[in-house]
């Protein structure tokens, strides 16, 4: 029996405690899974996030590897009390969900499903919508999340342009950059989706001129970074109709202050930070291929260089 | 200039006057489109649909085809003043369309997305839903729009069962059949969609019985046929939480009358048919081929067959 330490905080514990076993299962591995130990020398993995239960290390004599919930390690690299292997977390589960978020915001605007979902009159009014292929969605950012999203769009046949401030050359997809080509991008895109990382060149990037470029009638998307928007320019565009409907996953304060115009608003969806998460399952399975190699003799995935910090 | 009678009847003209010219121009084709004419010996092409404007083809002595704008041809083919070439009507579009929709709405109700749209309390409350790969969706029906959507969700990476009354072998999906592999479907389906066609054997086919059989929770999509469905049953269904919401885009009476119970329940979603049409913009482009081969002396696209009757 593997023995495991869950010192990843008991916010998580809820999840994981039905996600691990089961990825466990999964991969053929007998394992006793715990929160608490009194005998920190029998145990073999742990598995750690930061926030959670365990920050001295020192008296886990045996353990084979800690491995890491989340992708970012900067809160445990530099603990001296940590001699024994280091691994962080990579999830495809994170990406397999921004686009999934993304692919179904861009359907449900297409398809104007909000008039069949509130529908309060009762009104049978078939407005076939137009065919994806005749549909321009702006893709906007094109690192890993941009081009995943824009490649699930282009195999449903939307009419894909992407943008990025660098160029790229991405098979199948019309590539633009630089301001000509925000320009260009924006001057025809019926659904805009952020992907951007923010930095200082990208913070209120979306701002009234860029609005203005827009068609009328435009849907923007953004699971991105909240501050890639100029709130007051969104919502002056919102107000003129100019900008049909804003979804929007990702704000400057989350939670969404409840006096935020955001909430209230007729032409804006909030949903609450969902689009890009680390999942418990995929996760999991991380955790638990990396037990199987300890097990095994193999090297792990993902082992921190505790030089270079990553 | 090649010269085009729209005979396909005036409600259809609003739409075709700008999706034939559009493809035309696509086409290279220089086209005088018209709705009547008192000249019909200079007509090179008709485009037809039942319920059109012309019965009687015999003054049209130079007419090169008569392309019809459906797929069914039954109301034509006996027309003993058809002299020249017949074409039916093969749509990219109606299958795309029902794609995009049935995508749409099975992502909108993996996602939870509801609570973002209709949200008056303003809760920032972030479930973060599974992800595809562990959403099971029951395709009922794996004729080619169910094979379609079934290959548009798996690609998404949904765990799409197939079920169809006599067993299919289709690469990548799991497939049943059989009153036991119904049962096998049902059983797993957190989220059902029905794209049989609607025969003896199917009415009914999700009646208390069967829909006593899916999970609890479980969400119904019905782009199908109305008569699929034992309205009834599904309402009693709904209203004990057993089903907990059904999406439909089809029903017995159309457009659904107004006192039907399905418009006020706050677990049901109406679309009002608009999941498979066809298309004028793809529907144009196969109008235009064929005049662009008529013109060429090359072999009509989908030329009917007197004899067989399609």
């Amino acid at each position: 029996m593997i023995r495991v330490l869950f010192a990843a905080g008991e916010t998580r514990w809820p999840t994981y405690r039905h996600a691990l076993p089961a990825a466990f299962a999964r991969a053929g591995l007998k394992v006793d899974l715990f929160t608490e130990t009194d005998a920190p020398e029998t145990v073999d993995y742990i598995v750690y996030a930061p926030g959670g239960t365990v920050d001295d290390f020192t008296p886990f004599t045996k353990a084979k590897a800690v491995l890491n919930l989340w992708a970012g390690v900067e809160k445990i690299v530099g603990n001296e009390t940590l001699t024994q292997p280091l691994c962080r977390m990579v999830d495809a589960g994170l990406e397999e969900g921004m686009v999934e978020w993304v692919t179904g915001h861009v359907l449900r605007h297409h398809l104007g499903m909000d008039a069949h979902i509130v529908n309060p009159k009762h009104e049978w009014n078939p407005v076939i919508p137009p065919l994806a292929r005749n549909r321009k969605v702006a893709m906007l950012g094109l690192g890993e999340l941009g081009r995943a999203c824009a490649g699930a769009l282009a195999a449903l046949r939307f009419d894909v342009i992407g943008w990025s401030r660098t160029q790229k050359e991405i098979p199948g997809l019309t590539c633009h950059s630089g301001e000509d080509g925000l320009d260009e991008a924006l001057s025809q895109a019926e659904i805009v989706v952020l992907l951007l990382p923010l930095t200082a060149q990208t913070e209120n990037l979306l701002n009234a001129g860029r609005l203005a470029r827009l068609p009328g009638g435009a849907v923007v998307i953004n699971p991105g970074r909240g501050p890639l928007i100029d709130d007051d320019a969104l919502l002056a565009a919102l107000d003129s109709g100019h900008i049909a409907h804003a979804t929007l996953d990702v704000f400057r304060v989350e939670p969404l202050p409840q006096d935020h115009p955001f909430w209230a608003h007729p032409q804006v969806t909030v949903t609450p930070h969902i689009a890009a998460e680390t999942r418990a399952d995929t996760a999991s399975d991380v955790i638990a291929e990396n037990i199987r190699r300890g097990e095994a003799g193999e090297p792990f995935l993902y082992r921190v260089d505790r030089q270079q910090g990553y």
